[in-house]
C-alpha cells in the first residue's frame, strides 16, 4: 500500500471542466497497487445526511476508470456533472492488500465513517463555462503538412534569386538556393488536398537574409525569392478553398543583430530609443566571438549563446506593441489561421496571455503552437498556447519504433505519461510530428526501413493530437540532420515511394473517418506478445510483439499486407481492425 | 524505495522565482524514504561536457535541505541563481536502502552515467521579473485586528439606530444593536496603535439591512449607522497616520435579493436589462421556500441554498464593470489598502485576474485576500488573490492546541503540508486567524482555558503570514457561534483580562521585530519529548509534551512565567528562545 504516492491536484488537468457541464477528474497511483477507486461526490452545500453533524454530506459514489499504467503509475479517471454546477469529492481507495483509505484535500487517513465525518472535500467550487480551456475544433480533424518554402516546389522562376540550381540537381547545403516559392506551393495544393491534408505549417515566409529566413529582416513582408503580399494572399485563399488552414511561424524571443533595432543599439549604445528592447547588461554592447554561434562575455542576454540573435524585452510595452502588431496584421490583412511559436518557453507568460487574447478577439478559433520541448502545464493550462510542439510524443515513438531503445509496453507508458499531463481537449490539438526540419528525416533515422516508417506514421496517426507529416515523408525522402533534411520534394513520380503515398494516404483519410475515436485517451492489453491499443469504442490497433518481447516485429517478417483497406490496414506488424 | 512518490511540478510552488534572481525548487518524497537529494543544475545552453554527446552537460550539485516531514512526506528544497537566468535541472535521491535514482522530467531511473546523458531535464526557461509572483511588501509586516463594526465602540450616538441597546448590556442576538460606529473605531485607533496593530480588517461598512451588513443595499455608500463618507474618509487618513491600514470587505459573488438589479429581473423576468447579470435558468424566476436560507427548484443559481442571494454573472462585461467601479471607487476616493473578498472561490478566475489589475493599477501594493477553505494554488500562483483566508492554518492549530483531536507533530505536519503548498512569498502574506464572526470565539473552544489560547497565539505569531487577532481576543473576550461571537467590546478596564492584553502586545511586538525570521518556514525537531521549532537562524520555540506524549501539556501544569521577555516569552508550555 503505498499512501505517499496518491496523487491528485484540483484546478489542474487532473481537475478541469472538459465541456461546460462535464468535470473530468483523475487521480494518480502507484502502479499495480491499487484494485478499485471510487469517486464519492456531490454538491458543497447539499442536504446533510445527518443534520447532527454539518460535516457529514449527501453524496453520490461511481467507480473510476483505470486508464492505464506507466513505469510507475496507475492513472484513473471519472467524469462527472452536476445539476447545480458547483461540486466537492474525495476519492476511496481500495489498495491491494486489503486496505482502504480515503484522500481528501487535506487528509490521507483510514476509509471509516469517522473519517467521512470528518473530510475535507477537494472543491470545484462552480462550473464557470469562461474558465474553461477552450481548444480550435477544427484541430482536432486536422491533418498538418510542413513546407520548408524553398524546398517544396519552384512555381515562378522569375522570383529565383541568383544563382539557382535545377531542381534537386545537387544535395541542399546551408546555403544554396532551388528556387521554392509561394506559386510553388500553390501548384500543388490540390496534390495535398488530395493527400488529405488539412492545415500548412510554413517555416517562414517573411524577408530574410538565409534559404532557411529563421533570420527575418522585415516581419511585414513576403521573401521577395518566395513571392509578394498578393500572392500570399493567393495562396491563403486558394488553400481556405480547399479547406487548408494556414499556420504561420514567429519568432519572437529574439532578432536578428541586423535588425534594425538593434542596429541603432549597436549604434547609440544607452541613448538608443532602443535601449530597453533588449536585455543589456552593459552598454556599449559587446562580446568576444567564438565561432558564428557561440561567444563569451557577452553584454546582453541572446538566445542560446549566439551573439547574433539578441533576447527581446517582452515586457517592454513598446516591444509587446510591436510583436501583437506583426502577430494581428498577417491575421487581418491576410486571414492565417495558426501561429507556431519559435523558443516560446522562453518569453514571458504574460506576453503570451496578450497574444492569446489579441489573436483570438480578431479569429476565435486561431490556433496558437509553442515551441516547448519540455513539459509544458504552466503554458496549456492557461490561455496562453492551445498546444505545443509534442517532443515528448516524438521522443516516445522514435524511441519505441524507429531506435529501439524501449520496448513497446515502455513506449505507451511514456505516451501516456505525456497524455495524464494535460487535459483531454489539449491532447486533442498537440501537434505531433516524427521530424522536421530541425531533425534527421524519419526514414534516415530507421536506417532506410520502410516498415518501421509505417509503424510510426500508423501511431501517429492512431493517437490523439493533430499529426504533422514533414513534407516528403510521404514519397519516402531520405536526410540526414539539417541541411540534408531540406532536400528538394520529389515530383519525378519514377523517384517516389507510390507504395507508401498510398499507405498514407490510407492513413490520413482513416484518421479523418475516426478522428473523434482517435482523440480518446487509448488504453491498452497485452496478451501472448500481442500489445492491443484500444482506441475509442470502435477502434483496436495490435501489435505482435512475437516471441521475443524486446520490440517490434522486425522488418524481417512477413509484415506488408498489399491491398490496405480502412477494414484493416497494416503497418509493420501493427494491425489496426475496425469494428464497424 | 518509493519511486512512484517522488513529485515535483515545473513552474509551481515547487519552482518559482522567489527573488528576481533566486529560482526556489522543492521536491517531495515519501516520509523517511530519502536520506539525501542532490540538485543538478545549469544552463540549459552552457558548454557540453563532451562534446560528442550533444545530450551531456555541464551542470552543478548541490545538496537539498530537508525543510521538514509531514504525516506522509519528506519536503526537500533549494535556492538557485545563474548568471544567464536560465535553468535545466534534475533531482538525484539516494534512498536509505541505498539505491540513488535520477528524476527528470520524462523519467525516474537509476543514477547512471548512461542515464544523465540520456536525461531531459526539468526546465526554468527564463526568470522574468514580470512573471514573478510578487506580493504586497508591508503585509508580512502586519499583525491585523478584524473589527465587526456594530459591536467594536459606539463613538457617535446621534448615528444610533433606533432602539440601540446599552454598550454590552444585554447579550448579542441577530437584530440588535449596541451603536458600534466609525467615530469608535477612530477613538481607539491608538490603543490599536498601542497594541501594534497594522492593519484594520472590517466587516461589511456598506448600507445594509441587517447588523452584520453582509446583505449590501448599497455598495457606493457608508451604512448611516456607522457614519457616512466623510467620516470613513477621516478614520482612513487616521488610521494611515498611525501606520494602519484598512481592508474592507466585499461580496461579489452574489447580492442580496433586495438590490434593485434582482428586483428588476423579479418584476421584468427575461425584458428586464439585467436578465443577465445572473444565472437565471427560466423566468419568470421562483422557488419553493423551505426557510430563510434553503429552498427547492430554485430557477436561478444562488450562493448556497438561498434564493435571497442570486449569483452574480461575473463573466458579463457589465456586471465585471459594475464591480470593478466599485472595487476601484473605494481605492481612488478613499485610499483603502486592501479587499478582503467573500464567497472568492465561486467567482471566476478571468473576473479576479481583472480585479487584481483594476486595484493594482491604482496601488501597486494593494492587497488581495480571498475567501477560500480549500487548497488554493489556482489562485494564488496567478495574479488573483495574495493570499486567501488561511483556514487550513486555523484548522491545524484549533485541532492541535485547543481540541486536542492531534498531537503536536499531527499539527505541525498538517501546517507544513500546507506551507508546501505555496510560494514562500505568498505564506509570508496569508491572513492567519484563530477565530472571525463566523466562528465561535477561540476562549469558548478552549472552554475557558485561557493558557491553551495563549499557546495558539504564540503560535500564530511565530509561524509564517499575517496574524490577525478578532477584536477582544485581547482582552479574553469569550463568545459561542454567531450571534455570540459577536459581543459588544469590552472597553470596561475591570472587566478585560489585562495579563493577555500585555501578553497579546509582547507577542505583536516580537512578531515585528522577528517578522523576517518568523517568515521564513520552520523546521522542528523532537528529542526526549521536547519539540523544538526552528524559526529561521534564531529564533527557536520548543515546547514540552512532558512524559505523555499525547499532546500539549494541560493547564495543570506550572506553565505561565511571568515577567515575559522578548528573551523568553511562555505560552502554556511553549518557550520561545531568542539567540539575540
Amino acid at each position: 500500500m503505498n499512501l505517499a504516492a496518491l496523487y491528485h491536484r484540483p484546478d489542474s488537468e487532473m481537475a478541469y471542466l472538459k465541456t461546460p457541464t462535464v468535470f473530468q477528474i483523475r487521480l494518480r497511483t502507484a502502479k499495480d497497487d491499487v484494485n478499485k477507486v471510487s469517486l464519492y461526490y456531490g454538491d458543497p452545500y447539499g442536504n446533510k445526511v445527518n443534520e447532527k453533524d454539518e460535516s457529514q454530506w449527501e453524496y453520490q459514489e461511481i467507480a473510476m476508470t483505470k486508464l492505464g499504467t506507466s513505469e510507475l503509475y496507475d492513472y484513473w479517471q471519472a467524469e462527472v456533472s452536476l445539476p447545480l454546477k458547483r461540486l466537492q469529492y474525495l476519492f476511496a481507495v481500495d489498495f491491494k492488500d486489503g486496505q482502504s483509505y480515503f484522500y481528501d484535500d487535506r487528509h490521507v487517513w483510514p476509509a471509516t465513517k469517522k473519517h467521512l465525518l470528518a473530510s475535507t472535500c477537494f472543491r470545484m467550487p462552480y462550473f464557470h463555462e469562461v474558465d474553461r480551456k477552450k481548444a480550435p475544433a477544427w484541430v482536432k480533424d486536422t491533418v498538418w503538412y510542413q513546407i520548408f518554402p524553398e524546398r517544396f516546389a519552384n512555381g515562378d522562376k522569375s522570383n529565383d534569386p541568383k544563382g539557382t540550381l535545377a531542381w534537386g540537381s545537387v544535395p541542399p547545403s546551408r546555403t544554396n538556393y532551388f528556387g521554392g516559392d509561394l506559386q510553388g506551393v500553390i501548384d500543388h495544393l490540390d496534390y495535398l488536398k488530395e493527400l488529405g491534408i488539412g492545415g500548412i505549417y510554413f517555416c517562414p515566409l517573411f524577408t530574410a537574409g538565409s534559404n532557411h529566413k529563421y533570420d527575418t529582416i522585415d516581419y511585414f513582408n513576403i521573401d521577395p525569392a518566395f513571392g509578394d503580399k498578393a500572392k500570399f494572399k493567393e495562396l491563403v485563399d486558394e488553400a481556405h478553398k480547399r479547406g487548408i488552414k494556414i499556420m504561420l511561424d514567429a519568432v519572437f524571443n529574439h532578432m536578428g543583430d541586423f535588425a534594425m533595432q538593434w542596429q541603432d543599439v549597436v549604434k547609440n549604445g544607452q541613448a538608443s530609443r532602443f535601449s530597453d528592447w533588449f536585455h543589456v547588461k552593459s552598454f556599449p554592447v559587446s562580446y568576444e566571438e567564438d565561432d558564428l554561434e557561440h561567444a563569451k562575455n557577452i553584454s546582453y542576454d541572446v538566445f542560446a549563446n549566439t551573439p547574433h540573435m539578441p533576447k527581446l524585452n517582452t515586457a517592454n510595452p513598446e516591444v509587446k506593441a510591436y510583436l501583437l502588431e506583426i502577430a494581428t496584421y498577417w491575421i487581418k490583412q491576410f486571414d492565417i489561421d495558426a501561429w507556431r511559436l519559435d523558443v516560446a518557453n522562453e518569453v514571458d507568460h504574460h506576453f503570451w496571455k496578450a497574444f492569446y487574447e489579441a489573436t483570438h478577439a480578431l479569429k476565435p478559433d486561431f490556433y496558437v503552437v509553442g515551441e516547448v520541448w519540455h513539459s509544458a502545464q504552466a503554458w496549456l493550462a492557461q490561455e496562453e498556447f492551445d498546444a505545443i510542439m509534442n517532443y515528448p510524443f516524438t521522443e516516445a515513438i522514435l524511441d519505441g519504433v524507429i531506435l529501439k531503445k524501449t520496448k513497446p509496453k515502455e513506449m505507451l507508458a511514456a505516451l501516456l505519461d505525456n497524455l495524464m499531463k494535460y487535459r483531454d481537449q489539449t491532447n486533442q490539438v498537440m501537434l505531433n510530428s516524427l521530424d522536421t526540419h530541425d531533425t534527421a528525416r524519419i526514414l534516415t533515422l530507421a536506417k532506410g526501413k520502410q516498415d518501421l516508417v509505417k509503424q510510426a506514421l500508423a501511431l501517429m496517426f492512431v493517437l490523439p493530437g493533430s499529426p504533422c507529416l514533414y513534407y516528403g515523408t510521404e514519397v519516402g525522402m531520405a536526410g540526414g540532420n539539417d541541411p540534408a533534411c531540406r532536400a528538394c520534394m520529389v515530383w519525378d513520380q519514377t523517384k517516389q515511394d507510390l507504395e507508401m503515398l498510398a499507405f498514407t494516404k490510407k492513413l490520413i483519410a482513416l484518421r479523418k473517418k475516426y478522428a473523434s475515436y482517435l482523440n480518446q485517451v487509448p488504453s491498452w492489453s497485452e496478451q501472448a506478445g500481442l500489445v492491443t491499443l484500444n482506441l475509442g469504442q470502435k477502434l483496436q490497433a495490435s501489435f505482435n510483439l512475437g516471441q521475443k518481447a524486446v520490440a517490434f516485429p522486425t522488418v524481417s517478417q512477413p509484415l506488408l499486407a498489399n491491398g490496405l483497406s480502412d477494414k484493416q490496414l497494416r503497418a509493420g506488424g501493427f494491425v489496426i481492425s475496425l469494428a464497424d
